[in-house]
């Protein structure tokens, strides 16, 4: 018989210098000795929900569903914030109910959310600024390791969302992320534009004319938009550049889609 | 049965770009297949033995005391260094013999400790500067794979340690650590001081007052102090800010704690 | 009976911010649960050929000959280049047909290579820009699990390698790689060398003569040249400093080499 390898990926803005992730596996496995530990990324901007957000958002669909995926960006550390664990058929995460897995939720439907108020599924000692490593991986090791949801903590079932679609008019779409290359990733998918044939695309003063396959598509220097590969969401790149750079453009800055 | 699971953390100044760091993983890999290796830090300042001894120092007490902890961040390859393996209760350690164990030796009594002279448990050809790779990465792998501690080697009895409070005078607490947020962490815990509620900090020209319980004690951009929860020493920060750039300190400098 | 530990090392230039890596390790642990994934370096600059085929040279040497090694650095993605898997008597490799392993397939013998055209060992989606994800981490875990090289797809004899030589002449060496440290790494071995007691290295208007054994050799501030314990190159450095920057030297320089 094979044996079990339960898996748990860790999303946090902790950086990789001063050994803090190296404790939540230090935790982790303490808890859970056969735990495969993965790292969606450790350098989300500190306090950047949203960018853990959509890092966990993009990877998560690529795991097993007995993954367990611990998010760590947690600006209300400290404060009233609830700590959540959620089942789900795609996965189950744990980490702060701040929203941080609004574009998850979309997908995966919740079967089950607590609030993790268990202290005997947590480190013995809390600490008041750490609880990544006395909260959030130990309840991540313990279901991981087999321990039903529901021992965690309380139900919950009006888990925080935002919504990325506020302050929009209609043929706008907002720059959501953009990634170690520079690219451009928007709030909509190839789903929601009618004729992606017909596309256009407003930005920065520069018009983009229809969807392209491939980088080939477009000479050195050009920009070009395309289906995502990593999250079928459009996506907007320079052949072989930095759209963030070349378009002068942020997370968060808006852009006109017309069918034309 | 469930498999045993060795864990072998690893610490280095290697960085993360040069292909070291997997390279020790395919060496540990080779002599011990079932490893569990973790990482607290890569990005160790270059032969900085100080900020490697915090690091291991905050994390190592979350490992199990089965855990064997590697670290690499040797200025003196190539010299007489001693390189050794460190067993405690708390854990087992192996690297240079130049301090790094320091701060962790404070804390966990030395059972038996060792110089790693055994050909055996090196790699055959050993360069002059990669030691890592070719004698203290080995000697993790077989002291996680099962090896007695006293095999690698002969009997060390006078293993180096550096003292953190060289040229203080009383009241006075150095910086020993700055970490990714740019808190700073003093050299003193609060069982150190005898009323903590009648603290007083000067420093860089500012006083604090009274130890915090969380960063919402204070206003934005304002310094606390308070028992930093990875270590238990007292750490000052600036609530969403950067403490040593706001404050102008660097690790080393020292600060004035008085009761009053 | 001890559980089998496959192992598949990943380099990429994937940075290690946006989650691409973790994603690779989803789709690999969903294939192959019980595989160990080491990390070569996922800074390989953007792009970067060379800089991957240097890092997988000096690394895949230490790993156990069942060791598969995914290399994703992929400039052609899209266009018609090859994607291969190949299995040599010292590991496995797989990425894309782009001269990526020139320097190993100079050391170890091609004993079976294929093009990845079979779809059943591909994600069922294929993007057009992230085939890491898509075709080879999959193709590296499904190997890793047991399946035979040929099942993956056509056989290939004509790997693309390319010519580390190019352009010197008689007594000419190159910078092929420059480390973390700053150290600069020739393109001869000291095998090459008839009298390597006899060394003079040119370089940016500066002489080193004879080859070093450790860096204590040399005076602080001064650079020698020594055998490097990563690979067995010529390497150049300079005492607790950078050589690259004090130098001025490149990858891709050339440095003259003569026996006197």
């Amino acid at each position: 018989m094979a044996a079990f390898n339960p898996i748990i990926s860790l999303t946090t803005d902790f950086g990789l210098s001063d050994g803090y992730v190296g404790t939540l596996e230090g935790v982790i496995l303490s808890i859970c000795p056969s735990a495969k530990i993965t790292h969606l990324s450790h350098l989300i901007p500190p306090q950047d929900i949203y960018a853990a957000a959509f890092v966990l958002y993009q990877s998560y669909r690529f795991y097993p569903s007995y993954a367990v995926h611990c998010v760590v960006v947690d600006p209300g550390v400290g404060s009233e914030r609830r700590a959540v664990a959620i089942r789900t058929k795609l996965g189950s995460f744990v980490g702060p109910d701040n929203g941080i897995f609004s574009l998850v939720l979309a997908q995966a439907e919740v079967q089950q959310a607590v609030s993790l108020t268990n202290p005997i599924y947590q480190l013995k000692s809390i600490s008041s600024t750490f609880h990544g490593r006395d909260i959030f991986s130990p309840a991540a090791a313990h279901l991981a390791a087999g321990a039903p949801l529901e021992v965690l903590g309380d139900p919950v079932t009006d888990l925080t969302r935002f919504d990325f679609r506020t302050g929009l008019e209609a043929g706008q779409s907002r720059v959501i992320h953009i990634d170690h290359f520079g690219n451009l990733v928007l709030d909509v998918t190839d789903q929601d534009i009618p004729e992606p044939a017909k596309l256009t695309v407003s930005i920065a003063g520069r018009t983009i004319r229809s969807l392209s396959k491939t980088f080939a598509d477009v000479a050195e220097g050009e920009p070009l938009i395309y289906v995502g590969s990593t999250h079928g969401h459009l996506e907007i790149a320079v052949r072989n550049g930095n759209a963030a750079q070349t378009l002068g453009l942020r997370r968060g800055d808006v852009v006109q889609i017309d069918i034309s």
